[in-house]
C-alpha cells in the first residue's frame, strides 16, 4: 500500500472534499457552480457523469429513458441552484464500437426530449469509444431576474437557519419502487401495488421531472419586503440525504415530521415505504428551507409540496424526528434518522 | 444485423453527422459552441472525453501530464473559437475503484497548473466508478469586447474565403515526434533526434499549449476598418484536417505551400517529418484563414507563426500543393493532399 488509498477506500465524499482543495473555496459546496462572470452574473453549470451498470442498466431502462433520466439529473442539479431558465447541454458519450446505432439514436432521442419539455438545445459535445457505455452531461442554466435589478436565487444548501421549514416538492420512494419492480416484475411486490401505483412508480424511475417550476413558484409566492435567502438542493441522494446536506451547510440540526413524510399515498402500507421515502434516491424533488411565512405561501402555491419538518438549532447536520411546529417536543418514537447515500465507488 | 449498424461502421464523423440533428442547425460546425444569451453573447461552451488507451496511457503520460493535456485540448478548442479568457472548466471523472488517489491527485494538479497558466478556475464536476479511467472535461470561456461594444469573434471554420491566407500559429508534428519517442526511448528515432529536439518534441506532447494569445493578438493587429471575419479552428486532429474542415465548411479548395510547412527546423530531415507535420495530431495550434493584410499583420506580430498557403475557388474542402502567392501555378510536385485524421471508433 505504498502508493497510498485506493477511491474504494476513501468512498466518494471523501474524493470530492479531496477534489475541492482544487477550485476556489467553496465551489463544490452546492449542486451546480454559479459562474462568476462580469455581464451576466446569473449563469450556473453542472455536470453529470452516468455510468452503464451503476447510473443505468438494459434491464430496467430502454435507451430513450437513459437519455432522459441523463438530461433530468442535470436539470433538477439546475432546478437546485434555483435556475429557471435552461440554456442547454453538452454531452460525452463513450461506447464500445459494438454499440449499435439505434442505442445512441434512442439515448438523444430521449434527451431532446427533456430539452423539448424543459428547454434549452444541445450544445456541442464529443463521442468516444471505450470499454462501456456512459453519459458525461455539462447542464448550463440561469437564474431569473426580479424586478429593480434584483438577481432571484441562487438557492444554496448553506443558506438555511435554524426556525426555517422544511419544504419538500413532491413524493419521494417512488422511484425506488419502479425500480423494484422493473427488477422482479413478477416478485411480492408487483402483487401488492395496484396497477395505478404501478404505473406511477415505473413512470417515476423511467421519467422523472427536473422542477424548474418549483424555482419559478418561489419567485411568484415570495412574501412582500422578503429578502431572497432559500435554502436547499435536490433529492437525487435521497429525501434524508439531500434534508443533511442543508443542515449540514447550514451548520444547523433538522426535525422531519414522520406523519408528513412525502410519501404517495397508496405506497404508505409497503414495508419499505419509510425507508424507500428516506433514502429511495433518484425522485430529482427540491428539498428547501424557508422562513415559514414563505413556505406556508410556496405550499398553498404548488401541488404536490408540503412541509416535512424544520431547521432546529442543533449539531450540524443531524437529523432527529420532531414535529414541524416549532417548540414541539422531540417524537417521543424515536430519535437520530440514519442517512445513507449512493456508493458509486463499491 | 437487423438493429442496424454500430458505431464501429459508422464511424466517428459520422456519427458527429446524425447526433448533429439533435441539435439547432449549424451547432456542431465548429470547435465550440457559441452561448446565445441575452445579457451575455460572447460565452464559448465546449466538452471533450479523453479515455484511457485511446488518449492517454500511462506508458507515456504521467497523471499530471494527462491532467494538463485534458485541460489544454479543451483550452485549444476555446482559443479556437476566439476565445481571449478562460472562465473554468468542469471534471467529470470515471476510475475503476481500485484507482490509486495519487494518480487523481496528479491529474488534478496537472488541471490546475494548467488553470494557473491560462486563467479560470475548477467550476465543478461529477465523479464515478466505471471500468476504465476518463476525463470529461468541459469548459467555458469568453470572447473579447472590443471597442464601440463591437464583438471580437467568433472564429468559425466557415468564415473562410477565396483568396484568404491560411496562417498556421506554430510548428506541427513535435507532438507526434514526442509519442513515438516516449513510445521507443531507445529506438531508432531517438539516435537520430538531438537533445533539444528531443526535448521540445516531448514537452510538445507531454505540455502542450493553448493559442489564447492567438485570439488576443488578432484583436491587436487587426487592419483599420476591417470587419471581424475570421475562419478558424485548431489542428487537434492534424494540419491537413483542420485545412480541410476550414475549406469544406467554407465552401472553397485550399492549396498549401510545401516549402512554407510548419515544421520544426531540426525535425525536416526526418523520414517522417511531412506526414507528421500534416497528420500527427494533438498540436492544438490554431489555423486561420484570413484576409492577406490581417494575416500579414498576425505574421509579423505572433514569433513562430507562418503563413502556409491560401483558401481558392475550388471544390469544398479539396487541398492540394501550391504557392502561397496569389496566382502562382500549382506545386508540378504532386496534387491532392490525403487527410487522415483519428479514429476513435476503431
Amino acid at each position: 500500500m505504498g502508493e497510498g488509498p485506493t477511491l474504494a477506500e476513501l468512498g466518494e465524499w471523501e474524493l470530492i472534499r479531496r477534489l475541492g482543495a482544487f477550485a476556489p473555496p467553496g465551489q463544490f459546496a452546492d449542486d451546480g457552480a454559479l459562474l462568476r462572470l462580469g455581464g451576466d452574473p446569473s449563469l450556473v453549470v453542472n455536470t453529470d457523469v452516468l455510468v452503464e451498470g451503476l447510473h443505468f442498466s438494459d434491464a430496467t431502462t430502454e435507451a430513450a429513458d437513459v437519455g432522459w433520466r441523463a438530461a433530468v439529473a442535470n436539470l433538477s442539479d439546475l432546478a437546485a441552484m434555483g435556475c429557471t431558465e435552461v440554456v442547454g447541454l453538452t454531452v460525452g458519450l463513450v461506447a464500445p464500437p459494438s454499440t449499435r446505432w439505434t442505442w445512441v439514436e434512442g439515448v438523444y432521442g430521449g434527451l431532446a426530449g427533456a430539452l423539448a419539455r424543459y428547454g434549452g438545445v444541445l450544445l456541442g459535445g464529443d463521442c468516444s469509444g471505450g470499454a462501456q457505455r456512459l453519459l458525461a452531461i455539462t447542464a448550463i442554466g440561469r437564474l431569473a431576474p426580479l424586478p429593480q435589478q434584483e438577481q432571484a436565487g441562487p438557492i444554496r444548501r448553506s443558506d438555511g437557519r435554524p426556525g426555517d421549514r422544511l419544504v419538500s416538492s413532491g413524493p419521494h420512494g417512488l422511484s425506488r419502487l419502479g425500480l423494484a419492480l422493473l427488477l422482479a416484475p413478477d416478485g411480492p411486490l408487483a402483487a401488492q401495488a395496484d396497477p395505478e401505483l404501478r404505473e406511477r412508480a415505473i413512470q417515476a424511475h423511467r421519467r422523472p421531472r427536473a422542477r424548474l417550476d418549483v424555482a419559478r413558484a418561489l419567485i411568484t409566492c415570495r412574501p412582500t419586503a422578503t429578502p431572497w435567502r432559500v435554502g436547499g438542493c435536490d433529492s437525487s441522494d435521497g429525501l434524508a440525504a439531500a434534508v443533511a446536506a442543508i443542515a449540514a451547510a447550514s451548520g444547523c440540526g433538522a426535525r422531519l415530521d414522520r406523519a408528513a413524510l412525502p410519501m404517495d399515498p397508496a405506497m404508505a402500507a409497503f414495508t419499505e415505504a419509510e425507508a424507500w421515502c428516506l433514502g429511495g434516491g433518484e425522485d430529482f424533488e427540491l428539498v428547501l428551507a424557508l422562513e415559514p411565512r414563505w413556505a406556508a405561501a410556496l405550499v398553498a402555491a404548488q401541488r404536490g409540496s408540503g412541509v416535512i419538518g424544520e431547521l432546529v438549532e442543533g449539531k450540524a447536520g443531524e437529523l432527529r424526528w420532531g414535529g414541524a411546529g416549532a417548540g414541539k417536543e422531540p417524537d417521543p418514537r424515536g430519535d437520530a434518522i440514519a442517512v445513507s447515500g449512493y456508493r458509486h465507488f463499491g
